[in-house]
């Protein structure tokens, strides 16, 4: 089959690292047959650079043509890029949140788990990685505070900002139903994090959130505050198996536990809408500071790509090959810089890339 | 001098370590020859208990004009506790908003070091801890989404919550004096936490925390995003000194930041009101399953009074009286179960704040 995929390398280390991953893909069309073609589209910093706006209707439009978007990361130094000195809605940032509302991306999902070769690399103590972790986070990522009106304004002198937090049931329900549906082929236990001690949208929430439930008796499920959560996954990690959440606590949240890991550029992501289409990306960002250099890690966008085929794709054997020649690869001892332990073979960006196709 | 604290035993293991440190309070004033004068309050379950609401007009009265309020913590399991049958407004979280609100405390101090001694219980790595770390979180207490409008609705048969998150500059400016104010008696260093790359309120927030800064040339600041925060949190606790954020962020970052230290029975906190007045209660929450047992570890109340001769009564010496009496202890090997470790005295509630006593 063919597969039309949109491409957004992104900025800082986003070409290299997608460089890569395109690499891979293609090491898997020529083993399985399968056939990706790429259209190359600009998002985020390069956007802005080429069209004075970080992500034009066109390119909306191409991605959304698409079967599914692959990306590396975006944005640059918010201390010294020109990109940062625009308004808001015109960084680079705002391009990719126009992107996520524009295909409907209602569903990050985000693994977080601990790699046994890189164990020592985590920053938690022997004792409570214990023999590892390993959950997944779904974040809604299309309402709450980060779509809802704002306003900044003067009244009686005085400057007042105002964001707002709403959802619907609709928007609770049908991330709850994916959250349900990854558990249900996992360990089968979604814990659902919110404030419902303090937020109507908290408790609302709640409430949807267990009537979804009741459709999945065999997927056991509680709630916790949001205060909590970010003490549970410090203390002891391996009791999460599916994380449910809101945009905002979601993004807290699944950054919190990428660090936890120790790995965060071994770390994929997915973003979906309803049905099969979904955006591929990295959890890390753009690292400017080491862009072009050969020796950021390519490994979480690959494992993107990897997402990509398993989700949109129904890939679910040409997924498996690429995750296994990962991890063969780190078997064989092969290491990025941001990985590198003694006794280790450190390697660059391409050369990373060349050993995981070379176990394809 | 004459002091009036007004006393909030609260629910759970509150009562018990409520009484320690009391006692510790009468034995500063015998070597002093300072008064504290207690008046007891009910907030929280025991006001339910008692009149049917998590606070009374009369007890936010008399709160208000005593000259501090001492506290325990408040609330009870949220799953088999009759107090969580309640509507919202009734449970007994909603009396420590209407505290806060009624009191104006808007300013919540919650330091989170590293205590030498129990360096072993701390979750993070040796590497990572190296020799310590020692910050104040300075969070935002009665603004944000925590008072925001809020609302439930049924609109075209479905239904929708929303919550509002508001500041102004003014509530902005003094949470940012107080950090800014506390950071010069410190190591002069502030981290202002936002999400100003998606929020209007954070973007003001951003403006006049910069406002202040002009005002502290020998203090340093720098701006971090609410996720990168939670990250550095656990990769990097050592880069905090004071920590300015918030209301939401504050309070997910705060307890983040208390189990990183791997001893919560041990963290203080205030909550100030312009001028001198505040609350001072433990980090931790009111531990029902352990109530009445004489087990829980009294030491973060008996700091939490620590802090209160230092900010409300300007009794610093008094105030390192305590604080050095707590350190002798643990030094001296007695532990409660908490923070028990190998060849440790194990000692009740009681028992520990004897001890404390003794070294006064
Ligand atoms: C860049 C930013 C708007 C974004 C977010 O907060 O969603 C990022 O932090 C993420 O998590 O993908
Ligand atoms: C009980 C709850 C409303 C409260 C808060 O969120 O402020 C608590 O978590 C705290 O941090 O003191």
């Amino acid at each position: 089959m063919n597969f039309n995929v949109a491409v957004i390398k992104g900025d800082g280390i986003g070409p290299e690292i997608v460089d890569q991953a395109v690499r891979v893909l293609d090491a898997v069309a020529e083993k399985s047959g399968h056939q990706f073609t790429y259209e190359q589209i600009l998002m985020g910093g390069a956007s802005i650079d080429a069209y004075g706006k970080p992500l034009t209707d066109e390119t909306l439009e191409i991605a959304g043509k698409s079967d599914a978007v692959l990306m590396g990361s975006i944005g640059g130094d918010t201390s010294t890029s020109p990109w940062y000195q625009l308004p808001a809605k015109l960084r680079p940032e705002a391009g990719l949140l126009a992107l996520r509302k524009g295909l409907g991306l209602f569903a990050n999902i985000r693994p977080a788990y601990l790699y046994e070769e890189l164990k020592k690399a985590c920053p938690l103590r022997d004792e409570i990685i214990g023999d590892g972790f390993d959950m997944v986070i779904m974040r809604e990522l299309t309402g709450g505070l980060y779509f809802g009106e704002r306003s900044t304004e003067v009244v009686d002198g005085i400057r007042v900002a105002k964001d707002s937090l709403t959802y619907n049931e609709n928007e609770i329900r049908r991330i709850a139903v994916k959250a349900f549906d990854i558990a249900r082929k996992r360990k089968k236990h979604v814990i659902s994090v919110d404030k419902a001690n303090v937020l109507d949208s908290s408790r609302l929430w709640r409430q949807v959130v267990e009537e979804v439930a009741k459709d999945y008796e065999d997927v056991t499920y509680e709630h916790m505050l949001v205060d909590n959560c970010a003490m549970q996954l410090v203390n002891n990690p391996k009791q999460f198996d599916v994380i449910l959440t809101e945009n905002m606590f979601g993004d807290i949240l699944s950054d919190e536990a990428s660090m936890i890991t120790g790995s965060i550029g071994m770390l994929s992501s997915a973003s979906l809408a309803e049905g099969k289409f979904g955006l591929y990306e990295p959890s890390h960002g753009s690292a400017p500071d080491i862009a072009g250099k050969d020796i950021a890690n390519p490994i979480a966008t690959v494992l993107s790509a990897a997402m990509m085929l398993r989700y949109s794709f129904d890939l679910d054997e040409e997924a498996d090959l690429i995750e296994k020649a990962v991890k063969k690869v780190l078997e064989d001892g092969y290491r990025t810089v941001d990985i590198m332990s003694d006794g280790m073979v450190q390697v660059g960006t391409k050369a990373m890339g060349d050993l995981i196709i070379e176990r394809i």
